[in-house]
């Protein structure tokens, strides 16, 4: 049986994950691969229910950890119903955010309200256990040119849109740190430039990672 | 400043919680304690709304532990928006379920499938941290009684009350072992008697461990 692949996308607002996330299945389904193309939150019944809760609402909505505790609740129905399925089919799973986000968002852009590594460490060993991507690619770009890319984008902005600078300056922060504290399993892709070329380093990391 | 009491009820299906748990904040607003009555899943805006998602559905909607994390979310919550407030205001707050209900329920009454109690304590640290009830009721009767009772009431039975007489024993198992684990905090009450005579006993009980 063929060893299944999982694949997640990490950045802010606007840095196109979801656009690069499909370039990447149409590689891999042009290879003959089965793809599973997913999302988080959400990417299931249950989780996408969970979503609306998290995605709506007042900025001040939830705490950092309430809202931590809602994310890995839709992560945990994610990864039964869907993930974890697939891995054991052979699939390629791809997923538009995972683990990563919750330890940027509520684990740190929150600052001061912020969980703290160790309880978002914690969540995840709960949660997760010993699931983790084959690769992660980290797309970064400047914080202004993402939020005025996703703002133009989302005729109903979300909760995370509005949050403020300081937040998405903290949050590009966080993501970095992943990077550079998991080098094995992270890429830092510059998105601040085209599509393609864009593309073409993911798949350049791809070959090289994962298909060798 | 007066210190607050927080007062919880806990068991199965249709053992008369929220019965006495009105009659209990009739006692205490007869003796000029201002009272929060609340409930679990639930109890603030945000709570209630995810309580929807867990009381709705198919028995098999979620797995135990995304629905204790969907749980625990909504008692953070609850005690960051209601419940901490009210016990710092000096406030007697009396809550139908806390996190016992979740250590019964998703901890210990889905057999194989539950949590466990390790997963369940962790949440609880995690989650609730050093806020404790300062008493438990335990509601107790034989689980037929109790469903037959729940039934009769609910024009729509939710997903608990459709779970089989295995989950019920269990639960009530799993709610009588807490309370022999922590004597200091609970209090069993024989719930298959009169709606006085039940009160009787718990106005007793209360009138001897925290009035005093």
């Amino acid at each position: 049986m063929q060893k299944g692949l999982f694949i997640t996308f990490e950045g802010g607002e606007g840095c196109g994950k979801s656009t690069q996330a499909r370039l990447l299945a149409d590689f891999f389904e042009a290879q003959g691969r089965e793809v599973v193309l997913t999302r988080e939150p959400g990417g299931s019944d249950g989780a996408e229910d969970i979503r609306a809760l998290v995605v709506k609402g007042d900025v001040a909505r939830w705490d950092a950890l309430t809202e931590a505790l809602l994310m890995y609740a839709a992560r945990r129905d994610h990864l039964v119903k869907k993930i974890i399925p697939a891995l054991n089919d052979g699939k390629v799973v791809i997923c538009d955010r995972f683990a990563d986000s919750t330890a940027a968002y509520q684990g740190y852009a929150y600052g001061e309200k912020a969980l703290g590594k160790e309880t978002s460490d914690a969540l995840y060993r709960m949660v997760v256990g010993p699931v983790r991507p084959d690769l992660t690619l980290m797309m970064d770009m400047p914080v202004e040119t993402g939020l005025e890319r996703a703002l133009k984008r989302d005729a109903n902005v979300n909760r995370y849109e509005r949050m403020g600078l300081g937040f998405h300056n903290r949050l590009r922060e966080a993501f970095l740190k992943i990077a550079r504290n998991e080098p094995e399993r992270c890429a830092v892709i510059n998105a601040a430039r085209t599509i393609p070329e864009i593309r073409d380093e993911i798949l350049n990391i791809v070959r090289e990672r994962l298909l060798r």
